[in-house]
């Protein structure tokens, strides 16, 4: 195998390679992969990023304006997982000021939350999927999940992720508000919407589709994961073999459409990207913003709380224009 | 008053200012400020950000090198307020593979999260402590509190922070591992420590100070909000009536020292800063990286989770080295 | 007001009054009743259990069959209110064995759950509802609702509940698997219900009226708040007014049928028993054992978890039958 | 092996039987038992417990009052096992009325809890403690434990505990508040205080302990799992293979006493009771009451929470004197 790390200096070919879902040359193959950056990797294609990678981006900044690109996390939120018994967001109080204020001095307010590690805008981690009894890495869950969580690929692990970002605006493309129930987003539109842009893709980049279907957001009844579009399993292929995307992120709630074809798998392209590939994952994304500025191209900066052991983390990533080039 | 807008236009006289606490003129009123951002302002000196402020800051950055300013969060870890009947950390799997991986093609693990709003590194929002009632800019717990949060000042209208930030490391100028039991840092401390440092404030930083105490974490015996050392109430009028801090941090629980000598109020350091003046605080930072490589200027960026109506929310910042200049 | 305690004395004439609604002559008044057991008391109707009570059902038990009342708590159980923002009913382990037990002696197990307090077969308390900011015996929420739960009328106050129980199967006397949805339970559907059962209702009873949709239960699609037939305004009033009921409770969610059809009130029998009359309900029971050994007198013994302020507490009942007199 | 079945019909040798702990022949043999009522079994002794024993104790009541055997539970309460892990109680609001109770007619509250399932008053299940990856009747970690808690042998499979109850008041025999940090209480304590106090054991008996130490309840600086008084393992084997004992309780968090002197088990009575001879546990119960009044026999009506798959739940049991004969 081709070390990734070669790979990341080869630039250019992208149009082509998008050409063809074929072109990838191969079809998930259902085994977790063997990590390019030796048995103690834990992050997977995140190893791309570099003091070199990172300064190179900080250095193209082009404004001081950033775009927020978390959600808001509040009780009745729209929750990808509570049909799976997931619970949903919670938030209380603990502490509040005395009803009568001319008793005491101090207003003291304190609260607590309880959250599926999934909420709102966030990262998945390499250790939500694996096939097999095995995440990213060939680690096994009997040697590396324990009751509190796993001892590999946590959230713990994850660097602060500084890094060239591009949206992808597929809706915008498809000149919708957001792509139909269930659509899967093919190789084609994303080369198209990706030339519409004017915006070419580089190794190491966060890569974020937009589907608009964070439109449909705050509504619970309508942002539900069961039918919302999304990444093809070749699209998919075709931004991490094609294109050598660091990170793939989407405003949905799950990255791939859904529901899956594969009776076998109801997220194809969670262990295609996870399991064997070391790409990690952001979801529910705020893209709004950015999309209607057009600005495709960016500083990408988001840091994962470190919930150690976690498979997830909620985050609020931000993103800062740079000048094209 | 003068309008902060134009303060912090001002810069140069933070020595002079510094030289005496007397100069800050003012004592702690005990009563909560009225924003000089307007009736609607909900997040104090995080106005003093803007789109010029932080490009300044950005087209300084000197290196792709990212320092984690977060701490792990773990269970068993230590916690301010668990004392406070605050409930600890806790994360716990909702989902497992299978124990015979043979049987699932899919090995799916996820997780949920409870926690106080102040867990590990945490911001605390104006509406944390008020006075006699009210919050900053004199907003009314009964008016705004609601059952699951208040409707202003929440961690929701936070945002990201992207913004000069300072490391003052007192520890360093003491020259001990970390401070004494309670020891209150005093003006003095601050000025010497930032004058060994060769560091000048400016108006609008992220002001941090180290207190050494994190080098006793994560042992929760000994890293406890009860006795910990920090900031003086002269040294917090300092930073921000001299020196116009938008936002101040520590390494220890609560940025001052504890126990309070004011059997009225245990936070004095707490209601000036996030009552009477409007500015937040970051508490359990890492600066020990930042320490070590002797790094007491950088580009600051922190954003909290928009937890609706929290009175905090754990956030993990990152430094990234400037020229100083 | 005629005093409770009296009334208690007065037996026998239960089929007259159950005759006519008109009968009971009040109409809900919205308006937070005083006790009649005096300013001190926070649980309201259940002071009419006395040792003799308690001794008289005793030594009336016929078998040692134990009917159990209680439904299992579950990830994925039906909720009442998780529409409303309440919390999921959710169990975790905390402590799990080795993953190869041959290293280690001791296999720890444990455990920790979270849920809304009204969960499964449960007790609603005198604080769940009152009107016009004040509870059962007029106590008013400022004075004593707390960040932490109700210094009044909580699950703590609760005395352990051992009386004398009577089963109304309605769903039986209308030869129905369950009730119609929304279906109101009538004054005469009771009485006649009663008549075709034999059972004669005493002061002090608790009376469980089986509207038959624990049979949908655990289907969480089918068994749920919104829409349950249950108990109308004017049939609770008979019980309480009429027949001096000391604990009203059914094997629905709410006791009562939903939607409410008062736009103002969406519980209205909720408040009229609980703040108006002081009685408590049981909700959720499961009847269906009883109900198919035609077993309709019975010891009741139910007690509460001593939930500090809570407004209700999940509790598991148990039947035993008594003989008939 | 001699079907428990049997034995349940032999009384009388008790003394004798008490006389010395050498007579219960046996050293706990740390090997998970296989039950005597056949391989479904999932609850142990409480197959002792059948209509006819439930009906004799029934009959036997002698009283109406009610002696309430369950603790409060509360903010900041004594927690076993927080220094594990695990969460402490928590209790907060979901729902409360309007500040301005004049604009709203609904008084609405509401609240959930978290706890760890051994909090408070509580029973354990025999799958909370096995020995080399077995639980009681040799069921094993990897068959039947699941993410979300046990197939077998989880609260949910317990049935309503109706059964007589005794109280051996050691402390009263001891003469003391309460027994010595770490006691542990001998063969002989119990045979003499049961002689002190007339009582006479039977099998099938809930046997509850009381050390004294609820009199320091709810100190949780001193009310503390970590050195309380309680059974020695003879002692414990001396009521269950010599007394029969169907359930064992106490008023302290562990029944036994800590710490254990066995290094490589830090409660040996726990698994000789729970895994060895499927007898669970009655913890943290209130027996003041009881012990004031000097009642040591009455009926016992107990019953958990059905948590499906727990090791154990909170619960509040009730005493009622019976006649002594």
């Amino acid at each position: 195998m081709k070390s990734a790390m070669n790979v990341v200096k080869v630039v250019g070919v992208l149009g082509l390679v998008l050409a063809s879902g074929a072109a990838f040359g191969q079809i998930a193959k259902n085994v977790a992969g063997k990590s390019p950056w030796g048995p103690a990797d834990e992050i997977g294609t995140l190893n791309m990023m570099t003091d070199a990678s990172r300064l190179e981006v900080l250095k193209q900044v082009a404004s001081g304006k950033v775009y927020d690109l978390g959600v808001d996390l509040f009780v009745g939120m729209p929750t990808c997982c509570a049909p799976f018994g997931d619970p949903t967001f919670q938030i209380w109080m603990t502490h509040i000021p005395a009803q009568d204020p001319a008793k005491e001095l101090l207003s003291y307010s304190g609260d607590a939350v309880s959250m599926y590690t999934h909420t709102g805008t966030h990262l998945d981690t390499l250790n939500h999927f694996g096939l097999n009894g095995k995440i990213w890495n060939q680690v096994s869950a009997s040697d590396a999940l324990k009751v509190r969580g796993w001892t590999k690929s946590g959230a713990d692990k994850y660097p602060p992720i500084v890094a060239r970002g591009v949206l992808i605006d597929v809706a915008r493309y498809k000149n919708v508000a957001y792509l139909p129930t269930s659509y899967a987003i093919t190789v084609s539109d994303l080369r198209e919407a990706l030339k519409q842009q004017g915006t070419t893709l580089r190794p190491g980049d966060v890569v974020m589709t937009r589907t608009g279907v964070m439109t449909l957001w705050p509504d619970a009844s309508k942002y539900r994961l069961a039918d919302q579009p999304g990444l093809s399993l070749e699209a998919a292929q075709g931004l991490v073999e094609g294109q050598r995307a660091m990170l793939v992120g989407a405003d949905n709630f799950g990255v791939e459409n859904f529901p899956s074809k594969d009776p076998e798998n109801f997220v194809p392209v969670h262990t295609y990207l996870l399991a064997e590939r070391g790409v990690s994952l952001l979801e529910a994304l705020w893209l709004e913003d950015l999309a209607k500025d057009q600005v495709y191209e960016f500083l990408f900066i988001g840091s994962a709380l470190k919930l150690r052991g976690a498979t997830g983390s909620p985050l609020r990533p931000i993103a800062i224009p740079i000048n094209r080039k």
